[in-house]
């Protein structure tokens, strides 16, 4: 993100947000609400998600790969990070289009402060003028300043005044995926030192195969409590996931679930069978193919991508997953989903990085 | 609060709880479950309620404004405090009739134990002998033991024996605001460092009006889950809220939401528009004017009653404020609320008093 | 638990668990997921099941007793040990069985990480051959080495193949009780400091009668999103609890709640009335007579079943308890219940052991 362009004045926020013909190219946000991070924040987040990932909750397995103590959960983080972003950039959308480039660049421990900022790097109204795309890049800083997360992604958003001139159409060129390059490890990671009695799984990245298909056992039934919790949590404001009087008159006639929490149910079922993915580097992209909405079911099912080896380092590599979650029906019947086709069960479809631990050379 | 009268011997409550024959006016209680509160408690506050003050979840914010952390959120801090005097006072109450003069008078940090302790101070024994309304003066004291919080309140309570005598008729007088003079502002506090990005809003204190309306803008349904875990975690025990087979006979049929949960509720929906008035210092009154249920959709009204400068600081005021929660009803079809006005949609009315930064003469 | 015998390797875990045919007598589970209790796990178990037994939530009442900080509530502990042996051994459980022979050993604090290990003690094939009782003896460990639990149960598991041949009988012998003798006091502790009014409650160990029945006065309603949360947070795995869209199609047509948290709840509703026993030192064995699910009322009762002075402590004693935790009906209409005897009200009956100061000689 470029530090050009004009800053947008603390307090010029809408009452009502933000819309389409209020954002401009090279525009920049100081978003509301840094957080520091807690121990409960990180309980709480295991309660609602059932994430089962030793390295971040419990010490002396973090502290064997060379941690200080438990880093926070990548998902936490992004969410978080980008929750902050909501309020500004997509209180009034109408849809989260895309992510691409969402890189992390260091752990986030407890005590640790995140902020957020945006600029406005696209525009391109829609061809019906009732309202267009923005195009934004995000990213996340800690306390010391340095950037832990950043991202951009694409949401259609509404215009308050459909008379209002449509803005220069700007499309910019992002990533299909984060390069091997820029994946970040750390330098103190110890990879060799994962314990496998903790994680449950015998299996390391060179135990898996380009074009596997991983279907995960269990399921998890979304409830309305459950998926506000997380977004408050998260101080997302969008009312469509909480206000159910409003969305009496959405095209749905009730409240949506917030996209993130699909993405950490997802990631917390696919523990059994990803058990030694201990980290999230990255997510190239992604799509809520469909809502998902409180009684429903989710399941999830990885189809590995590719796995690459990471320059300088024999001890930990990188695989590069597709997470496609489904809902209300059985992963056996669900047939395979070619790249980019629909179906009507699948409500996310994403292609992230994750690190995982070489086996090591006698 | 005197420090007169008999004090109430530990474990002399029935187990069915106190009704209205067991009190006398001058009785004192020490309430049961001190309680020292914890990160955890702080998150789980803000994942129930969506709060969004920087103040009380950034410590960068905190420490600026010259807080040693992060001070717990006023009303956490009230869910405590006064959670703890339920199971002796309001056990087997009908209504909780007001509040008044509700002071907080030094922050609290996470680590501080809280203990609270209630004197009653007046009786009046309904006309129909089968309850009568109790005024009591409580208070909740830190680990230090010095005053955090004190109000006095009234409810109506249910008699155990319609037959039971009635008790002589004292009606303390109480105060009908908290005066100027009495807000504790911190010493040390800095409120010209508060930070306009974090709070996300720029008015001050110069640029609120007596008079003025805010509507603002989310909106949140209340679950069964949402206000039962609320209340639990303030250990507050009365049935009414937990007790959905009980509920099946009362007059409702069905569980009512703990008020202070509407508080709650209503002061989060209010950041957007009060971002800055980052601390309450007291409540004037309030009622509870119609009963709040799971599946409500609760929005937030607030008008500027008065706009006051503090004794011997130009760096921070005072605004007088009424908060209005309605239900399931868009807010710019809710007319007008004339103070003592009754209107179905409303659920809460409550006067109270919050600190906010000055403008600082450059 | 032995150490002999061979040990389960790390990986071998099928992706749908394990079935009646996969155990062996003598095999040993390290089981995944060690966790670092925090702050934020005992806040968010305050909010889950209410409890207000103030040595687990007050600081200075727990450093009274001699605590160096407050003890972690013993049913969380019991359900973060417990928890972790659900992935392995009773994943493919049709029905938990019983326990036998529970002890705590010593104090948890925040800080402390658990992991847990089991070996598999007796096997007994079901007649109709589709599946059969698995005996095991689990323990939890913390991060010094040393045991802080451990415990015997058995459950009926499914058989993967009905084919499968029987393994040979062994049903082992399991204590009926914890023996007075093998109840564990922390030797610093200073039960005469007990806070009376902070436990709310007068009665000593003197004051109940073997025998006495105690019916509490409180009920608590559960929810989808509590029971599953809660279980989330203990990193409980059953699809059972979690997934209604497989539950379509059990006996019941729907999730069922975790024992262990009918067993919380319980405990939490019977803080009035056994306000300082404050200590669970064993729980002796236990049925879940009938299964919970969301939407149900819990009332809980209690009988006395003795009283034990401790050897060598004139300060502190044990009741020995029999809780008996009843759904959607009044206690008052709830017959007096035989050991042993059904009653389709009564979803829970556990034998267990607390601690409770005895009155101090003048």
């Amino acid at each position: 993100m470029s530090d050009a362009g004009t800053p947008v004045p603390t307090g010029s926020r809408p009452p009502d947000g933000f819309f389409f013909e209020d954002f401009a190219v090279g525009q920049r946000f100081g978003h509301a609400t840094p957080r520091t991070i807690t121990a409960g924040d990180c309980a709480l987040y295991i309660g609602l998600t059932g994430a089962r990932q030793p390295v971040h909750c419990a010490e002396p397995v973090a502290r064997a790969l060379g941690h200080p103590s438990c880093p926070v959960d990548d998902l936490l983080v992004f969410h978080l990070g980008f929750g902050k972003t909501v309020n500004d950039i997509s209180y009034n959308a109408i849809a989260n289009l895309g992510y691409a480039g969402l890189r992390f660049h260091e752990p986030v421990y407890v005590g640790d402060t995140l902020k957020s900022q945006t600029q406005v790097i696209g525009l391109k109204q829609n061809s019906n003028g009732k309202g267009g795309v923005v195009y934004v890049a995000s990213r996340a800083l800690n306390q010391h300043g340095r950037v832990v997360l950043d991202l951009a992604r694409w949401v259609m958003v509404s215009k308050r005044n459909a008379a209002a001139p449509a803005p220069a159409t700007v499309v910019p060129e992002l990533p299909r995926e984060v390069a091997v390059a820029d994946l970040a490890v750390p330098k103190f990671l110890k990879p060799g030192a994962l314990d496998l009695v903790a994680t449950g799984g015998a299996r390391l990245w060179d135990d898996y195969k380009a074009g596997e298909t991983i279907d995960h056992p269990g399921g998890m039934t979304l409830e309305e409590s459950d998926h506000m919790m997380a977004t408050r949590l998260y101080q997302i404001t969008s009312h469509i996931h909480f206000d159910a009087f409003r969305a009496l008159s959405n095209q749905f006639g009730k409240r949506l679930i917030y996209g993130g929490h699909v993405i950490s149910t997802g990631r917390a079922l696919s523990h059994d069978g990803l058990e030694n993915a201990f980290q999230i580097a990255a997510i190239n992209g992604g799509t809520h193919a469909n809502p998902t909405f409180a009684g429903d079911t989710l399941y999830c099912r990885h189809v590995v991508l590719d796995r690459m080896a990471l320059p300088g380092r024999d001890d930990i590599g990188a695989l590069r997953l597709r997470m496609l979650v489904a809902k209300n029906v059985t992963l056996a019947q669900l047939p395979a989903i070619a790249p980019g086709e629909k179906n009507g069960s699948v409500v996310l479809d994403l292609d992230y990085t994750v690190l995982i631990p070489r086996r090591q050379k006698p």
